[in-house]
């Protein structure tokens, strides 16, 4: 989320606000030991996902009296802050999806059921976007709450279950991974199929996924199925 | 340290054959967290830097059965060697230089003469290239390990002390970073100037620093003094 009126004159800057984990995943997390140091901004994630940032220490590169740590209470909408609680002007509200804790965290305490969540986000009186960057199933929940969406970003890693094995890239299926893929009968085009989301976007996806490759038939599959693919930069207007 | 031969045909492959940290800052030790997952590597380190490692669970994403954490014992001459104990041909000798605890970890635990070190290394019977990117004091000891260096990396981090605050851009002083600055008569062109090392390379110079802009009279200065200045994918010949 980046702060709407960044403030002017300074020496160094950063225009994020906020940020919202949908995981602790390492893609997920690692990300913040980049930001900019001694920038202020709200973070935003599950208890999970906060539990698992207060068990590594490095973590304290984000002071907390620059960075507060807000705890996402599922189904509860929070309308977004910046580090002072200055209102940014989006509604937020996260809901858990199927998923898993992330692979580094795996063994060491029980599951917890928002290891991983999505987001709906929207701003005052506007239309929702989702934001689901993994998702191990699709859920009569999630299904009902997805449906007639005006903008949906959703885990697009595999296109098939077996596909890193397939190609020599890993040992690992989709759903070890805590991933549902693109095709197949329990895939996602499928489980989109009938929910009449106006844009249906698809995000993080594995190098080894052949609708990276625009001309690809599993490409031409994803794009007559009436889905995107995200790219670098992409800017979507509602 | 990279692998001699990498092996051919994989699907997935780094030429990382080994890591060597010089301390536990997090500019140092974020790195580990984007590698290419389950590449084997060595990753050595003092005893000091291994345990913020292991204080840190994230950095379970570098499995113990594929990268082995070797502690390297301080002024020891070790054999660099890949994750299956291959050697690399290079010889390494670790050496403590002042310093401080990485600023995460700052407060936790008492100070270990192991957190920041220096590094030589040598290919067999080759000169010696002398690796030190952070350094808050030219040291007696020091002095007589570098004097006479075929090629010396140096802490350029700051150009006098109180740069940060000078222009706005922070509330610390290099020696509070645990960096000697490079001007003034304890700083880097003066501790040098007459230990005769064939080639003095500043490096890890922050972006406050007037040396990195090349018609500074800073950059002139050091220029005149015998330095050069390190830049992204340089290469040095022994």
């Amino acid at each position: 989320m980046l702060h709407p009126r960044p403030p002017r004159g300074a020496v160094r800057h950063s225009p994020i606000a906020s940020v919202v984990l949908t995981g602790a995943e390492v893609d997920s997390i690692a990300g913040l030991l980049v930001l900019r140091e001694q920038h202020a901004f709200a973070l935003y994630a599950s208890q999970a996902t906060l539990a698992v940032l207060a068990g590594n220490p490095i973590f304290g590169v984000l002071r907390p009296a620059l960075v507060p740590r807000r705890a996402l209470t599922m189904e509860m909408p929070v309308e977004l802050a910046d580090a002072e609680g200055v209102p940014l002007g989006l509604r937020l509200r996260a809901f858990p999806v199927p998923g898993k804790p992330p692979l580094f965290a795996e063994g060491t305490k029980p599951d917890d059921p928002d290891q991983a969540i999505g987001l709906q986000v929207s701003a005052a009186g506007g239309p929702a976007l989702f934001f689901i960057p993994g998702c191990a199933a699709m859920t009569p929940a999630l299904r009902e709450a997805l449906r007639g969406a005006a903008c949906v970003l959703f885990d697009g890693t595999l296109w098939r279950d077996d596909e890193m094995l397939r190609c020599g890239a890993g040992t690992k299926t989709g759903q070890r991974m805590g991933h549902m893929s693109i095709s197949g009968p329990e895939g996602t085009l499928a489980a989109f199929a009938d929910l009449g989301v106006r844009r249906r976007i698809l995000i993080h996806l594995n190098n080894t996924n052949p609708v990276l490759l625009t001309d690809s038939p599993e490409h031409a599959a994803v794009r007559a199925a009436g889905w995107e693919v995200a790219e670098d930069g992409m800017e979507i207007r509602l």
